[in-house]
């Protein structure tokens, strides 16, 4: 008889998370030490519902398939466990008796991985628990990028190469919102497939700096002056200098998640008021605005190939860890080298990357409504290449 | 002293748009008879503006490039000409001794052909004047489909396919609003990726149908009940039995255009609307609504290699018919075979394409809310293929 590993992926789904659940089920299988490896169906929710996936004997090319698949595989969840909840998390364990616990996520996942791991320690039960890092947003403390990122960017990049030309076809303000809370990893992406210097987008707004209006108007008239059009790329997590969403001040009414959060993706709304304002304030004529939503995070085919293949490598490296006998971790991604690229994967504490969130360094900005050569040199050999673009 | 040959594109760009540019520019140079080849700058506007690009002498290497980049490399423009205008491009025809014109673009721009052409011969200019078909909506006479539909196609198809699986790992009502304004096809294709009997989208609203509020709901309703999530496919061009535009019916102000048209893209109002009734009339809690905007027409690294082929030869025909001697017409895309996929092009008159709209056949679709399997064998040879997925 082997162990019982368990695995769960939460939060937002990526193209590539399910990379990491079939890198951490082949290490767990070619270890030879697991009897059982079990999928958590929607995350902690199915860690306490007793409602599992058996992943042990899931034949190879089956395997590579799915690791290709975007989204979480398992399916997700947006619980955001208390102490209770770890309680019934720990017991779930117990009752299986669970050895091995992996948990694919954000910040929150590894607080999650943290509080169960405290809980089991304090209870005199063995349990070795790993957070394996997947964001979007890549707002990880001591990460250089998270698995997740990188697609998301390039889909991003391409997105903003693609509308940038189709601006310059006809004319017009084009205001395209991109995702990212707190940090503008995502949102500064838009940039990384510029070419001539009249490229769009011609502005970048991040939530790491104050969204002010007027400014947002003048930057926008200047933009026109010279250009003749203008390609925005607006974070929808912009708030003004007193940390109020620019979305609340601008909507009639917002929603509001279970965190007290307002609900920012799956509407229109922040660029649908923000181009109403451009009409009325600037009398632009042509002013359109796209949101460019779930596909962010979940489009098969446009994928980072660096990106798939880290996503892979910090699961195998957490099943590793723990069976060399660390009981619990983090794996981050460091880079090493940009010109050529190389990364090099580190653990680290829980702790270090629990319940915190990095924004953007003040170098990869260029003043309120740019960013800088350092950024674009930093996202280029994430991208795995962009299209090629050639304009008459 | 060789003729000398103008090229336009217009109306919305596509990926596939320059295809066809550069099938032209090489068709005409491999003839030897032209000692001038002109880009119009911006469409029949360039051509009264007498600003042009001259495009005779670009190097292969550049040509080939232009033809993989998304959008109008020659910019693009929505004036519909009316007479006098049309007497302003046939002026600036004589001025430079035009004696060909090739128009890239849907039905107005056929019809803009044939308008032209018309006068040429009422004031005994000798002129060939070819419509060279585009749009992303699929939606001209005689033509089994258009250069663009293929690749906006299998746009939102993937866009569905990733969308689908985000919706299985975080289940809601998730609605996305697809372009075409009197036509379903491309919101059709969003049921090209569909695998499993579950798979979304769950419900496909098109054009051709008249849209009502209430079955909407009991539809939605009915799918939640049985596959407790519900992804939704719905043409930006959905209105009542009387024909009124639902946008117009949910929104409180809409923007018009110059031919009276509501504003139906680059804004999420209608996907906002929608998601706002299924609120609060379903009482349903998680509900997204996206809005695929103009990434559906323009995003890099998303092609149909059979568009793209398509797209190039329909502009060779129409350079080759009228090295022949025939003085106009536009080139169709008839299919000859679905297993395995053949068609072959075939000249019409600017007549038979001109100012007509073409909508989608009745056994293209399934009752009220979804897309027929003769739909699916239809469009999937289109799409060049679609990634790989895995479920467990």
């Amino acid at each position: 008889m082997g162990y019982t590993a368990v695995i769960g992926q939460s939060g937002g789904p990526t193209v590539v998370i399910n990379q990491s659940l079939v890198g951490a089920v082949e290490a767990l299988a070619a270890s030879g030490k697991f009897s059982t490896i079990l999928g958590a169906k929607n995350a902690v929710r199915g860690i306490v519902d007793g409602n599992f996936v058996d992943l042990t004997n899931l034949e190879s090319g089956r395997l590579k398939r799915l690791a290709a698949t975007p989204s979480s595989a398992l399916g997700s969840s947006r619980d955001k466990p208390d102490a209770a909840y770890c309680e019934r998390i720990l017991a779930s364990f117990k009752q299986r008796d669970v050895r091995y616990f992996f948990y694919i996520g954000g910040n929150d996942s590894s607080d999650t991985c943290r509080i169960v791991k405290q809980m089991a320690d304090q209870s005199g039960y063995e349990l070795n628990a790993w957070h394996i890092p997947k964001t979007i947003d890549n707002d990880l403390m001591e990460n250089d990028h998270t698995p997740g990122y990188a697609s998301a960017a390039k889909f991003v990049a391409q997105a903003f190469m693609g509308d940038n030309l189709d601006n310059k076809a006809l004319a017009g303000i084009k205001i395209n919102i991109v995702m990212g809370r707190h940090a503008g990893f995502l949102t500064a992406a838009a940039a990384a497939g510029r070419k001539l210097d009249s490229d769009g987008p011609h502005l970048v707004y991040v939530p790491e700096l104050a969204f002010d209006v007027d400014t947002f108007l003048g930057d926008i008239d200047r933009v026109m002056k010279q250009h003749k059009r203008c390609v925005i790329a607006v974070s929808e997590g912009i708030h003004d200098a007193a940390g109020t969403p620019i979305i609340s001040k601008l909507a009639q009414s917002v929603e509001k998640d279970a965190h007290g959060n307002v609900q920012l993706s799956g509407s229109g709304a922040l660029g649908d008021h923000l181009a109403e304002l451009v009409k009325t304030k600037l009398g632009a004529k042509r002013v359109r605005a796209d949101t460019l939503g779930y596909l962010q995070r979940c489009f098969p085919g446009v994928v980072s190939d660096v990106d798939a293949r880290e996503a892979n490598l910090v699961a195998r490296r957490a099943v590793e860890e723990s069976l060399k006998g660390r009981a619990s971790g983090s794996v981050a991604i460091q880079r090493t080298s940009t010109k050529p690229y190389t990364a090099e994967l580190k653990v680290i504490p829980l702790e270090a990357v629990a319940a915190k969130t990095r924004t953007m360094p003040r170098e990869h900005l260029a003043g309120a409504s740019n960013v800088s050569p350092a950024f674009i040199e930093w996202v280029t050999p994430l991208l795995g290449g962009l299209p090629e673009i050639e304009q008459l």
